[in-house]
């Protein structure tokens, strides 16, 4: 057998175009398989909906249908009330793959690639040589735009078919219709799935889905507040990298090496940059565009070990624990679980992206005993449907020991088993998705450390949960015992020694040694302001018109045989506003109320009422009590404060 | 709030440059931390190397050194003796994502996206700032360009800094030097686990790897032998999209219907061709340029309505079930396991995608008990090593019920528990992997099931395994029992009776009452010819040089009442050439060889021997025997015969 030569190997190597490569390569987009094409079609189409509304304060309405066609052939259209998108721009933003605006913001966005949509289009007309259909109005009392077009994809560029306009009702919105190969009988399922989990995480969304066979699902928003709009933020000294560094001297107007910093930069004030410059051993007034490879190593360098402050989070929109909290109850609520449970992590950054983990755990009811927990991912308010062995939440959850939590897990290693549900949200600026087709979250060592924190933090509520119900049903099991034998006992002695029953308060003290602490939560229906405008979610006030007060009552009972003086902390949640409280709390914070609790003599009690607004039925429905200058240990139903 | 309206968005929208996407995204190139970073950067150089020595029938010797600096800074060099890069083509195939030779090819090779190399340079200079640097050879006899390159990331084109040459040793090759951040400390490891892996599916290559410390280790190449040489073919009509379809029409030269479909389609006969057409109702001189959306959609329904011939498998190079087995036995030395299995699937298609399925499966020894089972996954003779959890072979293999096999599996799915290792080497002339990053394979329903198949096939042959071992084991412990109990008893009885022993094999024979078979095999070394030449694995006789001669020697023993007459079928390995066999056997395949036995008498025995070349020590270590013409249930150690 002959050598082949350089030369030879030469004349088949050429370039690949974006659109072909992904045209090949159509799984890593998401359309790996026919059910899969369909949620992933109407996945891209919804995401752009709502990314746009938000962008524009609009409260979105999106709007899905599915038509089957008996070749396998599905249409799927979707529509949003968003601001539209200019003609010019129609034949980029769907004709073509790498283009969109989200992908050089720094802020939390669905859509971040500049690929999705046009991916859809692309599949369209592979599969069907059909080509897709867009309808958009950007002006109210102005005719629609409609468009029909391809993607020429040696070239990675839309080939517009048509260009006319429409009367359409709306005051502004984006239409798509594509046509696609698509397996709607086993999709189906997974197309309400989404649409239902979309809905869950985006409350402030009316999304409408029209099947096939005309059926109707309306999932209603179920609040008039946008989410608070992320803003965008500019690149974290920490998490650029050397290259990156290079090139952005390169790109910018600045030609002071101080102003390069403070204006190219997010947490760079005067005193930082003074500070890294020095460290670097630069000078202030250089021009960037002139250090050298070292200078910029040294400045690279210096960038770490300089404490520079974390960057704003405003470029985030976590969804919120009450949130969370709130969506898996709503999810659950056939299955009566035994308590949901929710964690919130600060804000972290990795590579210079700030992120944010949320999660939550969903026990007992009538879950599956046996079946692995079920794990619901999202990420910036999208559910991920597919990929979950290949997702760092699942490695995260998978490395922690579950079984001293009381779930199954053979070796203390992978999805545990057991009655539960974990819940997983991540905001980043940039999430790092294993591939385009955004279904699973890389293997970051930043974020699979805040996602074990956040489990930790939860499981440690759990058990927290757990220990404080064990300890109170077992001291309640001998209080009860104490109370109906004792007097039964006195009863009888009394009757054979003709002397009156005595008083037994004192002996149940004596035998009970403890402080007993309970409490109700109860909630009541108040007058509900009408709705006026589209409001942004930035002041808690605005949920004072939600209609609910919950109402806390605790009850303390001295049974030790001593006087008790202590301090009481009960913890609020962050979105309650405090109505009522009695008696009067020595410090109300966001966090917590707290009393200084007069003394207690032996046998007294002592009430205590406090009233949340903001609240919906079940949002709060446990209370988290904290003591202070007393023994924990001689006290049932409240740990000890730790400090703020 | 105001709204935003769309011509204030589209002041945003913008393109976003490949080079500039996978800048940001890096971790969908395996770039996501510093320990995978390194490793990716081997492997995209090593998977490089031995494409090229292979493409132009050269024995690959590939070195890989790796300079660890202090500050995080490593130095990869990998160094091929292919054929080299022409000096054009150099800045193309290193400084530029989406550019090479394998993607339009349809035929098996490692690399296939044209992003790999390219990918290793972006990442290091995007986090050292510094160039790459590329020695190439073409030519025995003219000195080696040596060019330094950097990538323009806005443009997606390479930067060359600068180009001389200088004199090197090696006839041709290719040399490759770039500086990137990585975590050497904890990738160490993982580097050397992926160079082993590489080099036991890739026995024809020699690797040697020097560490920052010196030391060096060589993985010596076990065959001089080539890989059969996959061949490029063209695209098969079941896997062709109609969009492709059309595409193709624009692109071809053929101006008729039947000659476009039989020049641009594999298995496309003229028959085929004609039934095609005649099924789609089109006509044979059609130029398939005018053809209508309704025609070209007729005609691709037309396409999966005949049954075209699967596509040739020539486009394939599997690793062979025998060069498994040994990989798996030479892996797992240390760990002596009980048994070792293999099995192969005929090869499939996806999507108009020839591929193939093999795998093996270890058992026993000192493997851990309580582990999960280790996964061992190859494609197209690369190991993955990351993203386990995402990748198609983990969740075929997750679906079986692996209960009944005897290994751990709560509910019976997920990745099961016990002492074995799994390997899956699936072979493609395009691997579907879910991103860039080449790590796991996308959930292909096709290639789900071919695995699963394969698996089930394994798992049977356990099962055969383990019955036949427990059958004979019985038996041979009753045959133990009896032969050392009845002489006693016949003695005794003789004494006491003052008679002669009597013969007990008639007595033995008839508490027996079976066919007992037995057999053992040994291994004889022989002198090995001197290797000359580079040869191609093409024809088994290459085999007879390696010096290895294996010699089967099976024992039948009648210890039924009865006369015995019967047919032996002995399983041989594909690869093996049978040499003496005695007795004459009546038929010898590629697969088996069979014998007519004359009757045997009870209590008589008979001896078969054949040797086998072409096998290494231990290739073949447990016979396959099956039985005609006797009822199977009086037979140990053979099972029945279900015909070829």
């Amino acid at each position: 057998m002959t050598k082949i030569t350089a030369q030879e190997l030469a004349k088949k190597q050429k370039e690949i175009s974006v659109a072909e490569f992904f045209e090949r390569n159509k799984h890593i987009l998401g359309f790996g398989n026919q059910t899969r094409a369909l949620i992933t079609s109407v996945k891209e189409g919804v995401d752009n909906g709502l990314d746009a509304c938000e962008e524009t304060n609009i409260l979105p309405d999106i709007y899905v249908e599915i038509k089957n066609h008996e070749d396998g052939e599905c249409k799927v259209i979707i529509e949003d009330n968003g601001p539209g998108v200019v003609k010019k721009q129609i034949p980029h933003i769907f004709g073509r793959l790498l283009y969109g605006s989200r992908f050089h913001a720094i802020r939390q966005s669905r859509g971040q690639q500049g690929i999705g949509i046009s991916a859809v289009v692309l599949y369209g007309q592979l599969t069907t040589g059909k080509h897709a259909k867009i309808i958009s109005k950007v002006e109210e009392g102005r005719p629609a735009i409609v468009t029909e077009l391809a993607i020429d994809t040696n070239k990675n560029r839309a080939e517009v078919i048509s260009n006319t306009t429409t009367h359409w009702d709306k005051p502004t919105g984006t239409r798509f219709e594509v046509n696609i190969i698509a397996d709607y009988k086993r999709g189906k399922r997974f197309v309400l799935d989404y649409l239902q989990s979309t809905s869950i995480v985006n409350p402030h969304a009316q999304i409408i889905y029209r099947e096939p066979n005309g059926d109707e699902h309306i999932f209603e928003r179920t609040t008039e507040v946008l989410p608070r709009k992320s803003i965008e933020i500019k690149p974290h000294p920490y998490g650029v990298e050397l290259g990156t560094l290079i090139k952005m001297t390169k790109n910018s107007k600045s030609r002071k090496l101080s102003s390069f910093l403070k204006t190219e930069f997010s947490s760079m004030g005067d005193r930082t940059t003074n500070a890294v410059i020095e460290k670097a051993s630069l000078e202030k007034d250089l021009n960037p565009k002139d250090l050298s490879r070292e200078q910029f190593l040294a400045l690279h360098k210096a960038f770490k070990k300089i404490k520079i402050m974390a960057p704003s989070t405003d470029c985030l929109s976590p969804i919120g624990e009450m949130l969370i909290k709130r969506s898996l109850k709503h999810e659950t609520q056939e299955i009566s679980p035994e308590f949901i449970i929710t964690a919130s992590r600060p804000s972290s950054v990795y590579s210079g992206n700030p992120f944010q983990v949320e999660v939550g755990l969903v026990y007992g009811g009538s879950l599956p005993k046996d079946d692995p927990v079920k794990l619901l991912r999202f990420a910036n308010r999208v559910p991920l449907l597919y990929q979950q062995g290949g997702c760092i939440t699942t490695k995260a959850i998978s490395s922690i020991d579950w079984r001293r939590y009381g779930l199954n897990q053979p070796s203390g290693k992978g999805v545990p088993s057991g009655p539960a549900i974990f819940l997983t949200h991540i905001s980043s600026t940039q999430i790092p998705f294993t591939s385009e087709s955004k279904e699973a979250i890389a293997d970051i060592p930043e974020i699979e450390n805040e996602i074990k924190l956040a489990f930790r933090e939860c499981a440690r509520k759990v058990q927290h949960h757990i220990n404080k119900k064990v300890k109170r049903a077992k001291t309640r099991e001998k209080f009860e015992l104490i109370s109906r034998i004792l007097p039964e006992i006195a009863k009888k002695s009394a009757k054979m020694l003709e002397k009156p029953v005595p008083s037994l308060d004192k002996v149940i003290t004596k035998i009970m040694d403890v402080v007993w602490i309970e409490d109700i939560i109860e909630y009541e229906k108040v007058q509900r302001a009408p709705v006026q405008t589209t409001l942004i979610e930035d002041s808690p006030k605005e949920k004072q018109r939600e209609g609910i007060i919950t109402k806390s009552r605790i009850l303390i009972i001295n049974y030790k045989r001593s006087p008790q003086k202590f301090n009481l902390y009960a913890i609020i949640p962050e979105d309650a506003v405090v109505g009522t409280v009695t008696p009067k709390p020595s410090k109300i914070t966001n966090n917590y109320i707290k009393w200084n609790l007069e003394t207690i003599k032996p046998s007294n009690k002592v009430n205590i009422n406090y009233e949340l607004a903001g609240l919906d039925t079940g949002d709060f429905d446990e209370n988290d009590l904290y003591i202070e200058n007393i023994n924990p240990t001689y006290v049932i139903g409240a740990d000890k404060w730790e400090g703020d």
